[in-house]
C-alpha cells in the first residue's frame, strides 16, 4: 500500500539524517505528530506536504519517490 | 508551484497516450472534473490519487516525478 511505503521511504531517509522526528518536523514546519502518522502509513499526505518533505531533505520528488 | 508542475506533468504524459480526460479518467476511476482541476493546478492531490494515475500510465510514481 503506496502510503505505507512511503511512509517507510521517509522514516528511512530521516534516520540517514540522523535526525528526530521532533528535529525535522520543526525544519519543515509541520506538526509532529503529523509527521509521525505520515511515517507510521495512517496518512494520505497531499502533494504540497510530500514537497516539504523532498525540500527538508534536500532532495528532488523523483528521488524521494526512488524504489517505491 | 509543486501542484501546477504537476498538474502539467499530468497533461503532457496523458496527451502522449493520446487519451481525452474523459477516458483516462474513466480508466482510472477518477471524477473527470476532478482529474480536470488536478490537470490545472488547482487541486492539491493527494499520495493515492497519484498512485492511482501512475497506475493509469503504467509507470513508477518515481517516472511520474520526472522533472519536476
Amino acid at each position: 500500500m503506496i502510503i505505507k511505503k512511503f511512509g517507510e521511504r521517509v522514516k528511512k531517509l530521516r534516520l540517514q539524517k540522523n535526525m528526530s522526528q521532533e528535529k525535522f518536523a520543526l525544519q519543515i514546519s509541520m506538526d509532529r505528530t503529523y509527521l509521525a502518522s505520515v511515517e507510521s502509513g495512517k496518512r494520505n499526505i497531499s502533494l504540497e506536504n510530500i514537497s516539504k518533505i523532498a525540500n527538508g531533505f534536500g532532495i528532488t520528488l523523483e528521488e524521494l519517490f526512488k524504489g517505491i
